[in-house]
């Protein structure tokens, strides 16, 4: 078996945190360490990723050259991802020659949607019913067993709606899963909640642990449309769904920030949606209203470093700026504190940036 | 006469912010313009400047070689700067090519303590009794004319106490300058404050203003240490500290963020002791305390944006890291939200990063 490289010490000011993936969250993460001294290197499979504007060295290349890989392992003192996706081997390669944090287990129980819902089953947690399906008919069989909705979803590489469907009748979930073309499926029971919410939680090398106040989260076409703390949740229900998060990471040894998307039944019971082991697009409003934002927090962890303040000084809510509605920047730089993520090309569904507006408690 | 170029329309999201000198403060002014979505190009006249490891694209010359300021202005949609220093025929050479916010005016102005007091001094404002010393002679005679304590200054280049020298008779004042090799001085007499404080405001292209709430400073061996919002100024003073700061940015014609530092007297007196044309050491709990921080404030600025919010949502206090105490990064780390710089090297008196805490209101 393979050794894997563990942090022995925290990274000090000056060293390099790399950091797997381009886009908004690789920026924002790179702005964060940043702010503590650290260095960052940037790998991403294409070039002109929005990240690589905001730091000294970056890396394009395939997300499974292994000569890349290794060559940028050389360059970092610890290595961590803004998405989930790498493909195991790649993981494995980086594990074996740098600190991997989070860790190759968590990612690839989060990978599959199917491994990850059976992982929340067996934790005693609530979750949708769910089925795997492998073939049109197994398709057919699933749906014969919920209550006549349901979602039908790739195991992997799906985000914001991508790799899913809403189906009403067996016909339309054997016609979805032929839609994926073979991907291996779940079918998922349809939940009638009342609304969405989401811990964003860290969890420290030391296993040390700590939840921001978990927003409320509204969809638009499968995207987050906005983020609003507080949520509606109470006390109570806020500690029971930081609890929930705090098992989770528990139970994958996580090491980093990762995310718990939750639906909140009309009876207040709490559902686990789906775990993102990463920074999550429900968390930018810690940048404003708490002293050390999610970011600040991951890199914190992936560093070793110890875990920031997670109190939450403000009020706030966080609006994605999606596709064409950019156009708007200078009206909205007037209105809130403006996050743009340096895309060249606005493309429909996109997320180009977001706002927060805060308002002392 | 040569033209001077002025911006038509706001750098739009993409664009390029050039930004002269790489330190901390050039370093988070380019994080601040990553937020925004704005590129940056750093031009700095040593290589590993802070400021480097935080963008994709610097450049390392002299701050007087034209050929390669040509190279940075063409790279560049506007140009602003990290410190005041920069010749003026540099400003100059640039100012045709790109426009320059601040202005060649602004900065003329404020590199000389001489023109500086003089400009304060026409406004109507108080200010410590000054006197021009070109000679030792003249520091004599110049000593004479004060009340018997006073502070030989360079005009031009200081920063931190340097290049300063308190002197307590006639001939300490000659031999203080002796001691500055030749180099123009002013002689101030020593101003018996309760206090310091500062206005950190900007003001926009349009002519708008905005001011930040004044903090009260503690400097320790020239150094500053801490900055505290609120200070000791009641209400009615800080609105005379903003009126200050509005007169003098509207008689500079003053585009971008700068600091007034003010003398608060036994009596309440506001003296003006300095501008710095600039954002300031004092300022930047803004990043916690403000949903738009002083250096995001200069960037919306210098790009034409409208300026942001500088309504203070929390108390703050922030404190230098200085020196060798920058070894404490582990423990500090634990208690408020740390900015470390980049900086490899933990010289004597050199500021390595700074930490806010913050309180809700």
């Amino acid at each position: 078996m393979s050794s894997i490289k563990q942090l022995s010490r925290p990274v000090p000011p000056g060293g390099t945190i790399g950091i797997i993936g381009g886009g908004q969250l690789g920026r924002m993460l790179a702005l964060a360490a940043s702010r503590l001294g650290l260095k960052t290197c940037i790998y991403n499979d294409t070039p002109d990723a929005p990240a690589f504007q905001v730091t000294q060295q970056s890396l394009t290349a395939p997300y499974d050259n292994l000569v890349k890989l290794t060559t940028f392992a050389q360059a970092c003192d610890a290595v961590t991802f803004e998405f989930e996706n790498l493909p195991a081997h790649a993981i494995a390669h980086l594990a074996e020659r740098v600190p991997v944090r989070p860790g190759a287990h968590a990612l690839a129980i989060t990978q599959d949607r199917l491994s990850e819902k059976t992982f929340v089953e067996k934790l005693g947690l609530k979750t949708a019913p769910f089925f795997e399906v492998s073939s049109a008919q197994r398709a057919r069989e699933a749906f014969a067993r919920l209550n006549g909705r349901g979602i039908l979803k790739t195991r992997r590489f799906g985000y914001d709606g991508k790799g899913q469907a809403k189906v009403a009748s067996a016909d339309e979930a054997a016609k979805a899963f032929d839609s994926f073309k073979g991907a291996p499926a779940i079918l998922e029971g349809f939940v009638d909640f009342e609304y969405e919410a989401s811990v964003v939680a860290a969890r420290g090398g030391d296993g040390g642990f700590a939840a921001y106040d978990p927003p409320e989260n509204e969809h638009e076409n499968h995207i987050l449309r906005r983020s609003t703390v507080p949520s509606r949740l109470g006390a109570a229900k806020v500690e029971e769904a930081k609890a929930i998060a705090q098992q989770i990471g528990e139970a994958l040894e996580y090491v980093g920030v990762f995310a718990v998307e939750l639906f909140v039944g009309k009876d207040g019971a709490l559902l686990v949606n789906e775990i993102a082991p990463r920074v999550h697009n429900s968390g930018h409003w810690t940048i404003e209203a708490c002293a050390c934002s999610q970011f600040e927090q991951h890199i914190r962890a992936v560093a070793g470093w110890p875990l920031g303040n997670v109190v939450r000084h403000a009020d706030a809510v966080m609006e994605n700026i999606i596709g064409a509605e950019v156009d708007a920047w200078e009206s909205l730089a007037k209105t809130g504190a403006l996050h743009l993520y340096g895309k060249m090309q606005a493309r429909t569904g996109r997320k180009m940036g977001h706002i927060t507006r805060i308002r002392a408690k």
